[in-house]
């Protein structure tokens, strides 16, 4: 693909994300939602809840910097009593299966139970999920753990809900089959994965989100739909990784579904409004935080594009 | 509390800022301390020390860039060996408490020994005290390394103090039973922690930094104040570790004081100036860089405010 | 020196670097090679190689950014069982020994010996070599996997060739006990470095950058100089290190000597455009990654100065 052609193509990218961004300020799906997300965001500034995170080493600052920016405090964390220690201390926990080293074997089950026995609400992102033996290991230790909020992309949650061999109904048995990890990328469509997250929001308990073009955030009983941010947000390492972080934050006020919903909305937000101030990955990844830190609450929620019932 | 209180609540800190810098401007408290500090800046610049660092994962980027703008030349290590190598070869080491591995129970006061043995000047920040056991374990170690400069916010340092019983005078007591510290978050006040900041300074022969929106240094002789900086400073990670990393670069030039209020003045002007450049935390952190490169070192030490001698 | 005297000296840099891109387009050293230049970067766009990484802490983010920035797609690992893997899965793997764990000292050698056997290229960075015993006993080890690419600057370069031994003919015996690293930093020039870095492309058949003011790059046939960049990149860490990275998103497409001088090329072209859109280090590290991004592919190939044949 050519220069020009990357342009042109960024430009039908704009636009189309313009028209869905005006069909979603002409209807508000769902007002309760709407009204628990952003008050979401009012508690998570006012609280400021403490998040401990063990989480991987590319994108440790920039989870850090995404907690802050919304409103949190953050500690991260390698050894497990100190994992222990901040599930006990914290209002939330966000487990990031990034990279791993021999010490998360033990560290990372060790919190997640901690957090699961003291009620604590917790985060997963099973990043990486596929490379090496370790890394399947730790995820069917944490199934027992139940994460309050699973957030993962395409491929990451399809490839969770194989692995922990969740009962799916429609559509499953085709998914689950799929779910082939490329690196850290998806190889599957959001739309490919939702049964999949069904399948898990249902066996957890809690919320799992999947994180694409348009993000979906589910459990037992809704599909949500949340519309917006930029392409520039896959060109930029820990977009993923951060989001779950800031869901953490939002767990520690909310209930799993509105925090997710509330993390997505607020991602897609400040995702559209930094590729506006914006000239590449560099200079996005710096409006990004800027924007995060200056949401309007009240605005946030217009992110949400639909809200299914689960039949 | 409301976007509106929010920005309402930002403009009058920059406000009693503004002023605050105006009458910093008319008094000058100590000539020769801000002669010293304003030479300092300009021997890094010429020396180029090398630091090496034993610091944590979440803000190491953000150490090393910030000891290269300022003018230094930065190397991290984990392994014990290393960081004896580092605390021999450098001109000065920093030991950041943060992201503990299982390795740094060794490497850590390893180094120290080495650098107090050699005369190394080192610098500590006990970040993340009062988490876990280990933590504990290592800066319990460190006190016979005696640090030439301690750099933590008022609940660490008077959280070091309490752990290493140093004999306090004024207030001492109240104050040693408090630090309680909340993750990496400091629950005390500045003023709190000068008596416990002077005892460490007595016992060590070296000079206590407390971060703060004051910053206080002090040695066993005086008390330094120094005013600026931005709110946006404790809203992006690694503020307060990134300037121990530089308070190590100055005291690879100078003496523990100068080196510490010229790192503390150097961050106090470059967050001033950032805050007028930037419109959130993601920029901040950007124009800070830029702005602790640009410095001028004629104009640092005229964020010092006051400075008193110890009864 | 003086701020005013550092700001002339940028100002008489600028300037000299002005000229040499007016004279580096008015003549095309090898049509042939800039067109593979070119090329190459067109592939990177079009297949998004994936690079698997072992790398230090310090820039690992930065790493990723670059390589996403390019066209790759990047995914890091500590573990011996995931280096080995993304050595399997990856179109390129990229080694860099920044901070080393005491695991690394198995899996770095054991991901090499994957890439070479399942002949996938990769890069090797052997940044602080000199640092430690271990550091050196890696590297001894890695001279039987023959990197496809190494790059350093030029005090690494000569150290890596003395600790290969590897045969050197004009010159060599004097730089070969030369090398002596100073931290992270370069005490030698790139240009005596030549000799060495075309002896350890002799010995690998590969590739080997020697990166600083001007850029060269050798195989066992041709010593290719690239000029530009800015004097900010030896201002903020992880230049170099991303610098190998991207060369290993090259080497997923594209030979070793050309995917080098690819590499090269666009950092000098992003350096020198980033440089004319920032006013310090920590505005043009976003800068640079916004121009690497949007970096013209027909463009890059005018940074090359020079194409000789090695004698």
């Amino acid at each position: 693909m050519s220069f020009e052609e990357d342009v042109a193509k960024a430009h039908a990218l704009l636009q189309a994300q313009a028209q869905a961004e005006q069909q979603a300020e002409e209807e508000l799906p769902d007002a309760e939602l709407a009204a628990a997300v952003a008050e979401a965001l009012v508690q998570v500034r006012k609280q400021n809840p403490l998040v401990g995170s063990i989480t991987n080493a590319v994108t440790m600052e920039f989870v850090a910097n995404a907690q802050l920016a919304i409103g949190g405090s953050a500690a991260m964390v390698y050894l497990g009593e100190e994992g222990q220690a901040m599930a006990e201390m914290g209002h939330a926990l966000y487990i990031n299966m990034g990279t791993l080293l021999p010490l998360h074997e033990e560290a990372i089950p060790a919190a997640a139970r901690i957090a699961h026995e003291t009620k604590t609400p917790w985060v997963l992102d099973p990043v990486g999920i596929g490379i090496g033996g370790m890394r399947g290991r730790i995820l069917l230790e944490l199934a027992a753990c139940k994460p309050s909020i699973i957030r993962g992309n395409a491929s990451e949650i399809i490839a969770l809900a194989s692995l922990w061999a969740v009962p799916m109904t429609t559509g499953a048995g085709e998914h689950s089959r799929r779910g082939l990890v490329r690196g850290v990328d998806s190889t599957d469509q959001v739309e490919d994965a939702i049964a999949a997250a069904c399948a898990l929001a249902r066996f957890t308990g809690g919320a799992v989100m999947i994180s694409g073009k348009q993000d979906v955030v589910c459990d037992a009983e809704r599909v949500v739909r949340i519309f917006g941010g930029s392409a520039l947000m896959s060109k930029v390492t820990g977009f993923g990784c951060s989001l779950g972080g800031v869901a953490a934050v939002f767990a520690g006020v909310a209930d799993p579904l509105v925090a997710a919903v509330a993390a997505s909305c607020s991602y897609k937000k400040a995702g559209t409004r930094a590729a506006t101030r914006s000239s590449g990955p560099g200079t996005f990844k710096a409006a990004f935080l800027d924007a995060l830190y200056t949401l309007d609450s009240g605005e946030i929620a217009e992110r949400i594009t639909a809200v299914e019932s689960v039949a």
